[in-house]
């Protein structure tokens, strides 16, 4: 089978018809697809991504079984242009482009302008009629080619560069004269001789060869490999070559370069947007080296901008463009992301994508589409992304609250962040491990930051428009953006800025908004997100095609409140260790603890007893009608000492004892593996008035939100780390015992279940004995995954990155279901456990109940409910939407 | 159903006949039996041990249903005796007794001599013809009643009764005159109202119906609790309770009582073992209170006593009695172990069982009476316990070593142990956790003790015989005891001990040889145990009746050498990170560890290497012809570093690196869990290097075996705590990448495998996949229970006490296989594993490799082999046979 397919105008090739992007990749299938619907597309061929796999594994030699396809496809492209490559007359220059299945903005490496030499630069220069800009040509071309293949510190040039301008006493690369580029290139010649070792190459035939393995290789770059990570996209897949003839949006006034979406990818909104420059090469725009300008009238105007738009400065093309965005919108469906390119007045298109866009844009674009019959609703709910959902929820600044602007950039993606500065990713990761927010602060990010970006809360920069790499990026992670932000001044060696006045050291707080733009000092307060009626039309379509119920994962009035706000149709986990933290209750747990007797024990649980009882109250109230799962005390008892000698002192002076018998006690209590230790149901065999205290909360609590508020209260009670059929038959016995004495002393009765988390292999393995008792599961997957596969949470990030690089696992197993192992016995479980018991109530409160692929199972083994962290309720309606849609 | 049965002499009811010791208990069914069978049994009859349940489970009430059969049966006595239960004439006195499904030799209570009051002492003393005797059997129930029914401190009762003595002048309880039991009799009874509020009870029905309460309540009393948590006793079986007539063997010289087995129960000899006592109760033989005598002529001779054998005092009675055990031991086909009293020179039988021996005695025990055609070779077989013979295969003291001899007692129960002596069972208990070898250092044990004498190495004592409290117990749970050590003086208040001249302080280290009752100062050497010709007998037997082959788990030569003396088939675990903690080699480990960079690390292990070769090629040399697993490094990197900061010093003083840089690291590898860390095959994906390294040592240890020695070598490489196939065929390329480089240079190569534990749910879950690249799979039971239970061996104490007591597991899942879990799994997958590769290799290498239950379970599921402990080797051979005979 051919491996090259060649695409463009004045190339008709039948081979590439049909192929879709697992063999052409996203870019290459696009481009032969705008060919063959009539678009201006220049004309070029695709090597397949099947190639790059053959390249990584077997090395150069794989490149001879497609040497004379590239040069018969070279061949067609010469034809179509009329030039020649390597003619120093008339020369061909092309570009090489990296393309893989799906869009990975800036990941891999693209090379412009290859086929200039010393000789055929002489030829571009009387060919274009414009010497400057053969030489402008030749300087970019060494300089990305030595950067990108000969992997020369891309700072060399510019430094060089800076040296040359300063000596002609200008300011601007398009300051230089002819003269000063000669003298650019030879010094560029001679650095790539000085650090290369060998001089650079003019042989036309390597460049190109050596540029196709280049972008081959970037497939396996390191950036490239947490991209993949981050973005689940596996490692077998590989990138195609692209190989395209050069055209020039630098070719003077006339010509110009941009790229644009058929839609407002922020907001959704239905005008086209964009941006471009005047005599200009693509990198210009998205690298942020200048900053462009916006790209219809109504945007430049609403901006403020003083520059022309293209639409006022080239009305002619400009409308031929807009003819374009409709025509592609139409065929594909769905908004686009548009590379274009003007050379003297003529319009080429060198690439057309489903645009990226923020949760906003994706919800209105979705609505709108189906109000304009571009789409149906199922395929408008399929198209969404459950995850992206996130960045609709979570809070704006506050109003209300005092600041102190100190300045502003552009909003490059929305939501509000607060953190301390840092300077680079390094920091950014090394704080943010220590659990530190921090707001990743750079003149311009770069592939290099991806780590970086990923652990900041928000991000920063200097310089980059809308389109550069830090906006482009944080939408798609989600993160708040604010770009280009002119006033602010970074000195990333003495690890400090300065905006507004304000001189902000390495770790100072700042809050970010990128939905404006804006940048204040200090931490300010946020609120919840107004929700748009396009999330409710999207979340109504997904109600109506789901299954699966939706729970939270809540113990807060506060989560409890807002989950039910974000749809949640219960609760699905309530741990109640979290209520013990509070200052007020911390020290009669300590009390606890500490006893030496079940009587003490007993005193000083009675003293937690009314303050459990109240968080029950307030849960049952605020889920009135819903059912609640409360999940009896789980972790270790350590875990509510304090473990340092002065925390020790304080806690002995507290509570009247000596502090030995704190330290004692501590020092008895700690365990070598803390997740497999005495905690969970364990707790409650050994020390049986701990549950029985919790217990009589909830039934005290449910009969006074009953009786006082005539509200319908659904206590579920979960027993947590059930590994033996007994455990759970003793637990709930004793539980109906407590009931029982409430229900006497009160004279009244409410109904409850009785169940168990499912959350280590043996409980799955005699789930059908569990459910002898237990009337519902819920899988608790995070320790479910934890002990099936043998991996420490807490201690994972030591290998699981090294298990995703080398291709031995495909996602983290506790971001993403594993399937095969922790999925099997969950259906095993789910099949033996309704076996014994018909009617069991099935759910999983793992935080794989926020995840789209986990939730995808759970609809597949028929699970009555999923629950998830609050924020992540709409994600679970849309997912559980999907899932049903898919499986049907 | 009825729940009473009669049995005994003058008693002749059908309804026993045909129950078992199910139903009657062993006491009750075997009193029953030798009734049947015409033995002089005294009357009586048994409440079933459905009954303690029942009472157990609802209290007092439960007896209702039975006090009419009771009554029924009590009446049968007494038509039988000829005398009145209550009678103040003649009355009929009864002792009250527990019968367990199995024997419990002192776990539960006894009341003997039930019947009397004020009224009835006199008609006692008249019908006897002897007041003594009756008021001291009035003093013994009053003490015996008040403390097993009335719980009054049995203290109280021994102090008034030495202040009487002091005040009488006289030592023994038997100068007691008549006026002075009378006045015992009115101190004993103010006692009891002292400190139960109430007076003794004169009321003989009171007094049967609390006895027998009191007896079911004994069943779930601490001490019977861990007793059956140490036997594996189910806490369901609950005890039966013989009610049986009183007979005397203290109404004077013609009386007499004594324990005995039909042969010797150390040695196994064919000689009848046994003390008595003349004008004594039985409790006065078994508590050790006065120093019994030897019951044959012989044994007295051999013993150089004087007090004459029960042979020459009481010829005719014990000419009956040897008739007794022949008859005994050829109905039962078994040793068996008598209780018997003469009264006035008539015989009567209180008990028969099986009786408990040594490991050794039951060797012979077994040999000998298939050469006496008693009973088949399979029958022998299977009624050897295969975790006794751990007794033999321990080391005993090396004859040649210098010792001081600080004095003798009873050679109560085999082998020899050091430790440091302890004066009380709870500091044994402390002591032993922290790690501490400790001898049990007591006057007399008791019921209580056995906590501690379980964590003990030793157990000595300054009273008692060799069927005394301590020796029995002892001698089934394998521990060497010296009993009876008259020259031992302790002071368990001042925690010190005197011994031959020499102070023991509480710590003092002592060597005890239960073989020969010597007691030495400090710790002597061992040497290993002679086998005699019966072990290699039955040894013969096991490996004709056995399918599973027996492993060993050894990684050091002297294991290697004794596993395969001891008969192991191979090597089924040899864990390589052993062989780093030796001194010399633990720096190059460090020094690995601490490692910048792969080439460092490699650098590292390269001295590692020749000292690994050495360790593989010493093995495969003793292992000639046999198949040895190596098992690749397991544990975290961490195990290998110090942990306190003059250890850091230290080492980073040896290597000359910064000791920041060591703490650094030791702080960066530090886990949360460990267990479920970083480590086995996760440090082979991250750190290839290190399997490489070990890899090499083993390809070059096994040609250089081959080839210099010519001895056969069957290397199988292991990969630890594999979860995921993509692990096992990664580091299985990997594997045979290096083997090929050292075949190719050393220009000749070897057979070898490549296999995983099976140690992770997960594993197991996709078995099938793992066999794919798998050529053998070893389940590492010890880390399989530990994920399939969710349990940390190492923090398991504090609840699984509990759990065994709360009867939520029968049994220790450490110690043997929680087959209704882990045993599903594993069966799992080796069936998934035989059908991707049907000639898969599968073998157990976890401690239950070594535990008989375990071993009946891998047999059911076609395992082709267990690995266990040199030491338990010989027992899994024996437990592999009955497995096989039993599922047979």
């Amino acid at each position: 089978m051919s491996s090259v397919f060649s695409f463009g105008s004045g190339v008709l090739v039948a081979g590439q018809i049909g192929l879709d992007k697992r063999v052409l990749g996203g870019k290459g299938a696009n481009l032969a697809e705008m060919a063959r619907i009539g678009l201006p597309v220049p004309p070029g061929f695709t090597i397949s991504a099947g190639e790059c796999l053959a390249y990584l594994d077997h090395g150069r030699a794989s490149l001879d079984r497609i040497r004379d396809e590239v040069s018969a496809a070279l061949g067609l492209v010469e034809r179509a242009t009329g030039k020649t490559f390597g003619n120093p007359r008339d020369p061909l220059l092309v570009s090489v482009r990296s393309g893989a299945r799906v869009s990975m903005p800036g990941m891999m490496d693209t090379i412009l302008n290859l086929g200039i030499n010393d000789a055929t630069v002489t030829g571009l220069g009387q060919s274009s009629g414009d010497e400057r800009f053969a030489l402008d040509s030749y300087r970019r071309f060494i300089q990305m080619y030595s950067s990108v293949v000969l992997e020369i510190e891309h700072g060399v040039f510019e430094a060089a560069l800076d040296r040359i301008k300063e000596d002609r006493g200008v300011d601007e690369d398009i300051d230089l004269r002819v003269e000063d580029l000669r003298g650019v290139i030879a010094t560029f010649k001679d650095l790539v001789l000085a650090h290369h070792g060998a001089a650079f190459p003019q042989d036309v035939q390597e460049q190109l060869w050596t540029a196709i393995e280049a972008v081959f290789r970037s497939w396996d770059s390191p950036r490239a490999k947490v991209y993949r990570r981050l973005n689940d996209i596996p490692g077998d897949w590989g990138t195609a070559v692209n190989v395209q003839a050069m055209v020039f949006g630098n070719l003077g006034e006339t010509s110009a370069t941009g790229v644009a979406f058929t839609r407002n990818p922020a907001t959704g909104e239905k005008a086209y947007y964009g941006e471009w420059l005047a005599n200009a090469q693509g990198e210009d725009v998205v690298a942020g080296i200048r900053t462009p300008q916006y790209l219809t009238r109504a945007a430049r105007e609403a901006a403020g901008a003083r520059l022309p738009s293209m639409q006022e400065a080239m009305p002619k093309a400009y409308a031929q463009l807009a003819e374009v965005f409709e025509l592609l919108e139409r065929h594909y469906r769905d908004m686009q992301d548009i590379e274009f390119t003007v050379e003297r007045g003529r319009l080429y298109l060198l690439q057309t994508r489903s645009g990226k866009r923020t949760a906003k844009a994706a919800l209105k674009i979705a609505v709108d589409m189906v109000e304009e019959s571009l789409v149906d609703e199922v395929t408008a709910l399929l198209r969404l992304d459950p995850a992206s959902l996130d960045q609709l929820l979570h809070p704006s600044l506050d109003p209300n609250a005092p600041r102190v602007l100190l300045g502003k950039g552009l909003p490059a993606s929305p939501g509000a962040a607060s953190g301390g500065v840092v300077f680079d990713a390094e920091t950014a990761a090394r704080w943010a491990e220590l659990g530190e927010k921090v707001i990743l602060v750079r003149h311009e990010t770069s592939p290099d930051d991806i780590h970086g970006m990923h652990v900041a809360t928000g991000i920063l920069t200097a310089r980059g428009g809308m389109t550069s790499h830090a906006a482009v990026v944080a939408r798609g992670m989600g993160r708040p953006c604010v770009a280009g932000t002119a006033s602010l001044k970074i000195d990333p060696v003495a690890r400090v800025a300065e905006i507004g006045g304000q001189r902000l050291e390495e770790g100072a707080f700042i809050t970010i908004d990128g939905s404006t733009g804006e940048v204040f000092l200090g931490e300010l307060p946020t609120i919840l997100p107004k929700l748009s009626g396009d999330f409710a039309t999207v979340m109504a379509w997904a109600d109506k095609h789901r299954r699966l119920k939706i729970r939270t994962n809540a113990e807060t009035p506060l989560d409890c409140e807002m989950a039910r706000r974000f749809g949640a149709e219960g609760v699905g986990l309530c741990r109640t260790e979290h209520m013990f933290f509070d200052e007020s209750r911390i020290l009669a747990m300590r009390q606890m603890i500490l006893a030496d007797s079940e009587k003490e024990r007993r005193s000083a649980l009675d003293q937690l007893l009314p303050e459990q009882r109240t968080d029950f109250r307030r849960i049952f109230e605020i889920m009135e009608g819903l059912p609640v799962t409360i999940r009896l005390l789980d972790p270790p008892l350590h875990e509510f000492l304090p473990h340092t000698d002065s925390e020790f002192t304080e806690l002995s002076r507290a509570m009247g004892i000596d502090v030995e018998q704190v330290r004692h006690r501590a020092i008895e209590l700690a365990e070598t593996n803390p997740m497999l230790g005495h905690r969970g149901c364990r707790l409650g065999v050994v020390y049986p008035e701990i549950y029985e205290m919790q217990a009589r909360a909830i039934f005290e609590a449910a009969l006074a939100v009953t009786a006082e508020a005539g509200k319908a209260v659904f206590p579920e009670i979960m027993i947590p780390l059930v590994g033996m059929p007994r455990e759970l038959e003793t637990l709930k016995d004793a539980l109906h015992k407590v009931a029982e004495i409430v229900f006497t002393e009160q004279g009244r009765r409410i109904g409850f279940s009785v169940g168990t988390m499912i959350e280590l292999p043996r409980a799955a393995l005699v789930a059908d004995e569990l459910a002898v008792s237990g009337e519902f599961f819920s899988f608790g997957t995070n320790d479910l995954t934890q002990t099936t596969l043998g991996i420490s949470r807490d201690d994972a990030a030591r290998f699981l990155g090294a298990y995703v690089d080398k291709g031995i696992i495909a996602k983290d197993p506790f971001v993403s279901l594993d399937i095969d192992g922790v999925g099997r016995l969950i259906e095993m479980a789910s099949r033996k456990g309704r076996e014994a018991r018909p009617d069991l109530k099935l759910g999983i409160c793992g935080e794989h109940g926020g995840d789209p692929a986990s939730i995808a199972f759970c609809e597949e083994i028929g699970l009555d409910y999923v629950s998830a962290s609050p924020f992540r309720v709409p994600i679970a309606r849309l997912a559980a939407a999907q899932a049903a849609l898919t499986a049907a």
